[in-house]
C-alpha cells in the first residue's frame, strides 16, 4: 500500500460496523415529537454517545452516529407521520444550537471515513430540502445560541431560519480560520446559491471565527428573521402555524410503521429479504442481487397501506439504501458493485402499473421519492457500478434505473436467435432454462427519478441525441431483448455466452487493478453530464475541494490546523498558494 | 512548513523565472503559418527544449513552455492575422499527433506547479474555443497518428476533429490506467458535455490505454470524421476551405503587431508601463497598480490601428495578463493580490466611449475579448483578491471590473462630506490633494465581460436582487463616491481615514495567516455563484478532483503510478475507495 493514510478508527462499544438502522426509541441525540401538524426535531447530543472511540460530543457537535438518527427521523416523518405539515428544527440544549461536526472526530478519522461522512451528511441535508419540495413538509430552524460550522449548514437546509437576538448568538462558518478546512456540508454552496449572499459578504462571513449576529445577519441574508429572546418561543409557534397553514401536505389517515429491516450478516455478505449482498473480497466486488416481488401487487391502496413496510417496492428501496450505505462506510476495499436481479419482469411491471394507478396516493408518492433519493445515493457512490443483465433477471421500470445508474452494463444475448426461442425461453449461459435477459421501461423511467443534475438518467444518457430518447420512449412496456437493447443504446454491451464470462471477468479485474482514487475522480466527472444544480454543485465543486483540503498537510499534517486544534500550538503552514 | 510538498524544480538553461512572453521567431515547438485565409498551427516539439531540467519532451509531449508558445500564437492569430478564417491544428511530426503532458515533468513537479500548469493549459484550450465563438475563427484538428491524453484534449478544443484511418492511429485518454490521474485539461468535461459521449462509452474510452480508433471513434462521437491515409491531406484542405467559407471573419486591412512588452524586473517588483507590480514579501502581498491613460483616446479607428499595441486598453490588458501569470507561476508565496489604480476616471471613461463608438471594428472587439479572457484569468487566480479604491484612483468602466472580480473591496471615504468638498476635490488619507475616490460604471460592465459562469460580475453579485442590479445600471456614467458606492452595494466597505489603515492592514495580515489551501478552496466556491457552464465545470468539478488526485499517494507516492511510470515496477495502491 502506497504511503499509508490514517487507519480506520475503532468503533465505540465494541461495535464491528457502522449501522444505519435505528429507531426513535433508541435515539441518543435527537428527539422527534409530533404535536398535531407540528413536528419538532430537537438536537440534544449525548456527549458520551460518540460512534467511535476517542472523543466526546461536546456542545451539540455531531458525528456520523448523530446524523444517522437525523436521517432516520426524516424517513419517519415521511412515512409514519403524513399528517405533519411543518418541522421545527431546534436545539434541546440552552444557549447553544450546534457546534457542527466534532473536530476531534475529524482529526482522527481516516480520509475515507471523513469523505463518506461528509457525503452522508450532505445527502441528509438534501433530504431536508426534498422533504419540503417533494413532500410539502417545510422546515423552520430556530437558532437559540450559536450555530457554527455544520450547525449553520444544518440550518441552511431549512426553508426559514430564525436567530435569537441576544447580543451573542450568531451564525458562523469558522472552518477556514479555525481548522483550515471548508464547510463541507453544502455551506458554501448554499450561502452562494440558495441564500444568494453577496460574494464579498460571504468572504467576510466565512473568514470570521465568531460569525455574524443580529441585524447584519439579517441584512446579509444569512438568516430570515432575528427575534428578541423574550419573544423567541412565541415566534417559533407563530411561524410554525404560518408554514403549516401554507403546506399542501396532510393525509387523511395514519402513516405506516417503518419496521426494522430483517438482515442476516454472514462473513460472505448480507441477506435482506428482497435483496442480497455477496462479497468477493479477493476480487474486491460486492454483488447486489435485487429480487423481484414474491406476490402480485395488492388489490387496492388500502391493501398497500395494510402491507406497510412489507410492500415490495418500499421494502426493496429501504434495503438497497441500507446495503449501499453499508458498503460505503464498512467495506472500503470494494472496488466495484455488481448489480444483478432475479424475478419475473412482468411481475415488476405489474407493480409499476399499480404505482401509476395510485399515483396520487401519499404513500406511492413517498415510495417514488424514496427511490429517487436511493438512486441518487447510488449515483454518488464512489465505487465502479456495473449491471449484469442475465437470463432470469427483472430489470424493468424502477429497477431498470439501476442499469442507467451504472458506469457500464453487460447484457447476455441468447445463443439462439430470440425469434427461434419464442421470445420467452432459451438457453441461459449456464445451461438452465431461465427466460432470456430483457430490459423493460415504463413511464417512471422518463420522469420519476431525476439525478442531481435535474435530468432523468435516460435524458442524461441521450444528451447528444434527443431523437434517440424519443425512440426509446416509444418502447415503453415492451420486454426488450439484448439485440434490441443494444440497438436502442440502453445497455453498453450485449454479449453471447461465448464471450460473457471472459469479458465480465476482465472488466472486474481491470477495475480492481486501477487506482481507487483515479476511478473516484473519473466517475464523478463522467456520471453527471449536462446541467448543474445546487445539489450537483455541492457534490462536485464543494466536495471535491473539501476532499483535496482533507488531504493537504496544512490541514491534516502533524503541524496542520486540524491536528493542532485545541492543543494551544498554532498550526504551521506551507505558504505556497496552489 | 507542514510536511513538505515537492520543492520547485530548477528551470532549464539557468532561467530564473517562467516567462510567458515569446514570439514566433523564438518558438521551439510550434509553427504558425498563414496561407491566405488558412492558418496552420503545427506542433513539432523540440525534445531538448524543456522548460525545466530533468526530462525530455519525447513524442510531441508538452510542458508549460510548449503551451506558452501556443497561447502566444493564438493571440497573434487574433491581432496580427485578422484575415485568417480557419485554423488547422496539426502535428509537424509523422505518425504522431501529441502524447499529452510530459509524464516525467508531472512526476517531478511541485503540486503548485502541476495545478497552475493545468490551469494555464485549460485557459489556453478555452481560448481556442473563444477564438471560434467570439472571433469567428474556427479550428479544425487533423490527427495523423495517436492523440493521447493532453493530445486528445487539445483536439477536443477544436470545432472539428479528423482522425486518419490507418488501422493504428487512435484517440485516447489513458491517464487513469497508465498514471492514476485524470485527464486534467478539460478532457472529461468535453467528452461528457461538449461531445456528449454516452457515459458508458466514455467510461470504456477513459479506461482503455490504447484508446479508440476508426469507425468506433466516429460512432461514439469521439471524432467527427475518419479519413483514409491516402486522402488525408486533400481532406484537410477541403475541410479548411469549407470552414473558411462559413466563417464570418475577415478584416479588410492588415493586423497590428504585438510588440514585446517592455518590462523592468527589480527585486521588489515589475514595471510594465501602464501597470506596476510591487511585492511585499514579508506581508505576502503583491500590489498591482493599474495606470490610467497618459493621453486622450485616438481620433479615429485608423489612429487606433496606427497606435497598435501601444493603444492604452490593449497595452494594459496584455500587461495585466502577464503580471497575473508571473505571480501565479513564479511567486507562489503571494497570499493576496492588492489592486490599486491611478489616473483620471474621466479619461478612462473617454476610452470607454471611444471603444463603444467603434464597437463594430475588429480591433476594438478583439480588445474587449482579450479583457474578457484576462478578467476570467483574474477570477481563476488562486490568491485572495482585494481592491483598494483610494483618492486619485480610476476604477471606471473596464477597470471597475477589477473591483467586482475581487473577493473584497475597500473604498476610502472623504473625511469631509463630499458635498462640502465640491465633489471633485477633498483631502486624501495622506493629506494630499488627490480627488476623492470614485467608481464609475459603463455599459461594458453590464454586458462585455461574462465570467466563466456565463453571467457578468455584477449579475453574479446581485443574484439575490435583480432590482438592485437595475438600480446600479441606472447609475452608468456617474462618478460614484464612497457613500453611494456602498449604498449601491458595489463595494464591500467604505471607510474613512481613521479606520482605513488598520482595517486594510488587519485584513491583509489575516489573509496571510490563513491556510493557503483553505483559501483556495473557499474562494473557488464563493466566486462563482449561479449557473455552471462547461467552462466553469472544467475549473470546478474537474480541476478540483484532479487537484485531489495530484495529492494522493496512489498517484504521487513513492510507489504511486506517476512516480513508477516507466520504471518497470508496477504501482502499489491503497485499495480503499474514498
Amino acid at each position: 500500500m502506497a504511503d499509508a493514510d490514517a487507519p480506520e478508527r475503532p468503533l465505540a462499544n465494541g461495535q464491528t460496523r457502522v449501522d444505519f438502522q435505528t429507531a426513535p426509541a433508541r435515539y441518543r441525540h435527537w428527539k422527534l415529537a409530533i404535536d398535531g401538524e407540528v413536528a419538532t426535531l430537537s438536537l440534544d447530543v449525548d456527549e458520551k454517545g460518540a460512534l467511535f472511540e476517542g472523543y466526546e460530543l461536546k456542545l451539540n457537535s455531531y458525528d456520523l452516529g448523530v446524523d444517522i438518527e437525523l436521517a432516520d427521523a426524516l424517513e419517519r416523518l415521511r412515512f409514519e407521520h403524513p399528517q405533519a405539515r411543518v418541522v421545527v428544527l431546534r436545539s434541546g440544549k440552552p444557549r447553544v444550537f450546534c457546534a457542527g461536526a466534532n473536530i476531534r472526530m475529524l482529526a482522527g478519522a481516516s480520509h475515507a471515513h471523513k469523505v463518506n461522512f461528509c457525503k452522508f451528511t450532505n445527502e441528509t441535508r438534501n433530504g431536508i430540502e426534498d422533504l419540503s419540495e417533494s413532500s410539502g413538509l417545510p422546515t423552520i430552524c430556530a437558532i437559540n445560541g450559536t450555530a457554527a460550522g455544520g450547525g449553520y449548514e444544518l440550518a441552511l437546509a431549512a426553508d426559514y431560519i430564525m436567530l435569537v437576538d441576544d447580543g451573542s448568538s450568531a451564525v458562523a462558518l469558522p472552518e477556514l480560520p479555525l481548522l483550515a478546512v471548508l464547510p463541507g456540508t453544502g455551506g458554501l454552496t448554499r450561502v452562494a446559491d440558495k441564500r444568494k449572499v453577496r460574494r464579498d459578504h460571504a468572504d467576510f462571513f466565512c473568514t470570521t471565527e465568531e460569525g455574524v449576529k443580529g441585524k447584519r445577519a439579517l441584512d446579509w441574508r444569512l438568516v430570515d428573521e432575528v427575534v428578541p429572546g423574550s419573544k423567541f418561543e412565541n415566534t417559533i409557534t407563530a411561524r410554525a402555524k404560518e408554514f403549516a397553514a401554507k403546506s399542501r401536505r396532510g393525509a387523511a389517515g395514519a402513516g405506516i410503521a417503518l419496521a426494522a429491516l430483517t438482515r442476516t450478516f454472514t462473513p460472505g455478505g448480507v441477506d435482506y429479504g428482497s435483496l442480497a449482498v455477496a462479497f468477493d473480497r479477493g476480487g474486491r466486488t460486492a454483488t447486489i442481487t435485487l429480487r423481484g416481488p414474491a406476490a402480485p401487487p395488492p388489490a387496492s391502496a388500502e391493501a398497500m397501506l395494510a402491507l406497510g413496510a412489507q410492500f415490495w417496492p418500499l421494502a426493496l428501496a429501504r434495503e438497497l439504501d441500507d446495503a449501499i450505505l453499508h458498503i460505503r462506510l464498512n467495506e472500503f476495499d470494494v472496488a466495484a458493485i455488481v448489480f444483478k436481479s432475479s424475478g419475473d419482469p412482468a411481475e415488476v411491471m405489474a407493480y409499476e402499473e399499480f404505482l401509476d394507478a395510485n399515483k396520487d396516493h401519499w404513500l406511492t408518492q413517498e415510495i417514488r421519492h424514496l427511490w429517487k433519493r436511493v438512486l441518487k445515493r447510488v449515483d454518488l457512490t464512489s465505487r465502479s457500478l456495473v449491471t449484469l443483465i442475465e437470463p432470469g433477471s427483472c430489470f424493468a421500470g424502477t429497477l431498470a434505473e439501476i442499469v442507467f445508474a451504472s458506469d457500464r452494463s453487460y447484457m447476455l444475448a441468447p445463443s439462439l436467435p430470440a425469434a427461434a426461442s419464442g421470445g420467452r425461453s432459451g438457453r441461459g449461459h449456464d445451461g438452465d432454462n431461465k427466460p432470456p435477459a430483457t430490459v423493460a421501461l415504463t413511464a417512471a423511467n422518463f420522469a420519476s427519478f431525476p439525478m442531481s443534475n435535474g435530468l432523468t438518467r435516460l435524458a442524461s444518457r441521450f444528451l447528444a441525441d434527443p431523437a434517440a430518447l424519443e425512440t426509446v420512449k416509444a418502447e415503453r412496456g415492451k420486454l426488450l431483448d439484448a439485440a434490441r437493447a443494444q440497438q436502442l443504446g440502453i445497455v453498453t454491451f450485449a454479449l453471447d455466452d461465448i464471450d460473457w464470462d471472459d469479458e465480465v471477468r476482465v472488466f472486474l479485474e481491470e477495475r480492481a487493478s486501477f487506482s481507487p482514487d483515479g476511478l473516484t475522480g473519473l466517475e464523478a466527472n463522467l456520471r453527471f453530464a449536462g446541467p448543474e444544480t445546487m445539489e450537483s454543485k455541492i457534490f462536485a465543486r464543494l466536495s471535491a475541494w473539501q476532499n483535496w483540503i482533507f488531504q493537504r498537510p496544512n490541514a491534516i499534517g502533524e503541524q496542520g490546523a486540524l491536528k493542532r486544534y485545541g492543543t494551544g500550538q498554532k498550526p504551521v503552514f506551507d505558504t505556497r498558494r496552489v
